[in-house]
């Protein structure tokens, strides 16, 4: 096992990694901007190194100071946690020769899965139904030619894109070729990765997505759905497990499918397979990622099962306990992210200092997640999550329960947070039955919430 | 269903019962003394009713108020926690005759299973080994002769004892003497209850206990079983379910016993059947509790069951779900009670404002259970426990790591408590072997502890 690992991240999962480390008798050392100083994660940690001024690319997204980090503090391995690098096929690379372990999948697999183009054909070659697309756009031309044999609305999609950046719709020819051009130069710029493809919309569906953990001598767990369908620009506010609409049947058929991909691909690790489930019940595979993910926590909280500690263990070559597993749901789960953004201001980002923060009554069920602590400064540099409330019961209808009474008791002074908004959506008939599709929130849900909320604030 | 109960306690276990109804849609009265007029569980109830001045025989202890308090809010219900009147048979007859239903076993279970000596013959009717023990002591002769032809140690025990009370070890018969003539003048000011019974003591041994429930149509679920060793003054300071010495074998020959006497007696609701294990293994009755317990959460978070909620639904006429059960434990739970009191001078209760509480981060496997808010005046008239901290997970050795952690970050200012007591004892290794005996804390720990944290106070 390790003695000492590098947290490369902050927030609420740099946090949770170095409470866990502590909890397996392991070392840890936080990394920090100029901005995160007094941040919890740097109190919590057993080291603490400063990569750098604020501005991510100067500090948490440079992977020389990282690595440098790491080899001054004599750490044996790095969890780079999500975004930021964890997802750096290079960055991974880097770690290896300085002798240090990357815990996450290898860098070939980060490469062969992070290239959504390569990603759908290796899931199509294992026989796992992929959303009908394009191969790579040599040229608009080709894109518009490829429209023709399929019929709009489609995606444009990054091959190297992430995180709801790199993907537009289009309705239309016109749009097709306007967004063609714009989407990319940016995806030049952001990733270096230019490639595109066509993807056709499947709607209305349900983002469902399956947990997977794969071990050096090829054995495979793989954990019940989430149902991540709740989203606003791409990005997941609310993430439950298991999705409360899916039969057992097509439980089973869809964590074979997560299976085929990740014993087909030999992949080590934890990751996440999503899939979009049309009306009829398929299944389409979107993507793999390769890290773990923010709504891990439900994952969790259903199968009893600590996924940091198990990628820990697994970088560090132990085996699976038991061998290849379909995990069952125990029980419901339901995160919700609770983001630092005005909704009735476009959900701007905030900047400023939390005053102070009531947080939920603790009790059965109940899990929080979080990075920040009163007087803290919420930077304009980072993400806006500021934690993630969970709640777990032995039925739906308790968890919606519960999570509705954190959000409740949940009080953040100083700059405005989500958790209004989500007091709400957790009431929504639509969301506690598990019908809400990935349209639902933006198209439906949404718009009539701000309607009220502008009125009311009138 | 119930459409209101009324809460008939304070404290944690209040905040923790009206939460619960609020998440089974149930309303909630709370009732406090003018004590506890500000206090977290009058704040979080739909209602609150004043049923007296602070001395708990005024007002919490006081029956008829509370009846009254039920009977002015429309209640349904009551649900009576732990500790005051929820193992007095007259009150649950009080309820009944206002037509209010008592969530909780019959007046009738309460007498039968209250009386100790009464309960101990139960057990034995129905095959259940019981400690060896006298009948009924008609007079100081009769145990003193009884002594002669058993030996020392013995324990007098007040068959209407309780909580620790009503309980003393003599080890010749001077003291046996001494002690009759004082334990009966005890008994009768306290439970109006005479009658003293002798008991052989069992040492080594650890105290094993069993959470069941039975419902109305004569099902039982039978949980794991907890292990409360660790004791001071009798009473229990740290739980954890399972018990880490138990074998697979004893645990089904110790739920069998515990499905006997619940089946036996035609049990309703929840209870707890304590035992003594000899270090043979062998089990010993010792008494059943007709109430739910403060180390319930322990059982809860092993085997994913809300015990309230079961409660609750019980008392309405829900029968229990699936039958007749042996539940497996998932897992460890440990289950620490801070109490505020002073290790360092005699553990006395202490009173006074509490300035300030931090609570232990959140994560994976962490629950706090609490009643206490900064500004709170902790009150000489009632116990001296503030919170209780949980901590599960997959195994042991992560559930004490994470205890630790919790009592590491968890402070209260203004009251002195015993979370440092606590936070060196969770990292003692016979109590990380779940090997300490009911004898281990008072006779080996707490000595050494009291003397090193003696002289390290100087």
């Amino acid at each position: 096992m390790f003695t000492k690992v590098l947290v490369a991240n902050r927030g609420e999962i740099a946090v949770r990694l170095i409470q866990t480390l502590a909890e397996m008798g392991i070392q840890s050392v936080a990394v920090y901007s100029t901005a995160d100083k007094h941040a919890l994660h740097v109190k919590l940690a057993d080291e603490s190194v400063c990569i750098g001024p604020p501005r991510a690319t100067d500090s948490y997204l440079n992977m020389r100071n990282v690595v440098s980090a790491a080899v001054l503090t004599g750490a044996d391995a790095v969890h780079p946690g999500f975004g930021f690098l964890s997802e750096n096929a290079d960055f991974a690379e880097l770690c290896e020769q300085a002798g240090i372990c990357f815990i996450g999948p290898s860098a070939s697999s980060i490469r062969q899965l992070g290239d959504k183009a390569v990603a759908r054909q290796t899931a199509a070659a294992l026989g796992v139904p992929v959303i009908p697309g394009s191969d790579e756009l040599p040229n608009v031309e080709y894109a518009v030619a490829w429209s023709r044999d399929h019929g709009f609305p489609l995606l444009i999609k990054a091959a190297g894109g992430g995180g709801g950046k790199g993907i537009r719709l289009v309705h239309d020819e016109a749009e097709l070729v306007a967004q063609f051009v714009r989407t990319k130069a940016e995806a030049t710029a952001t990733s270096g990765n230019a490639s595109l493809y066509l993807e056709k919309v499947i709607s209305p569906a349900k983002h469902v997505e399956v947990q997977v953990v794969g071990d050096q001598a090829g054995h495979v767990w793989v954990f019940p759905e989430r149902d991540c369908s709740l989203q606003r620009n791409k990005q997941k506010i609310l993430e439950m497990s298991p999705s409360l609409q899916m039969t057992a049947e097509q439980r089973e058929q869809l964590q074979q499918l997560a299976y085929k991909i990740t014993r087909g691909t030999k992949y080590v690790n934890a990751g996440t397979i999503e899939f979009l489930q049309d009306e009829a019940g398929a299944f389409y595979f979107m993507e793999m990622n390769t890290r773990i993910q923010v709504e891990h926590p439900v994952s969790e909280l259903v199968t009893g099962i600590d996924l940091l500690a198990t990628q820990i263990r697994v970088a560090a070559g132990v085996d699976l306990p038991g061998g290849n597993r379909n995990i069952a749901p125990r029980g419901v789960a339901i995160e919700c992210r609770i983001n630092a953004e005005d909704p009735l201001h476009g959900f701007a980002p905030a900047a400023g200092k939390v005053r102070n923060v009531t947080w939920p009554l603790g009790g059965n069920g109940v899990r929080i997640d979080s990075g920040i602590t009163a007087g803290d400064d919420i930077s304009p540099f980072y993400d806006s999550m500021v934690a993630k409330l969970i709640a777990s019961a032995p039925d739906a209808q308790q968890a919606w329960v519960r999570i509705a009474r954190m959000l409740s008791q949940f009080h953040v002074s100083g700059v405005p947070t989500t958790r209004g908004l989500l007091h709400d959506l957790v009431r929504d008939e639509t969301v506690q039955a598990g019908a809400a599709s990935t349209e639902y929130l933006t198209t439906e849900w949404l718009p009539d919430w701000l309607d009220k909320s502008e009125e009311a604030s009138i």
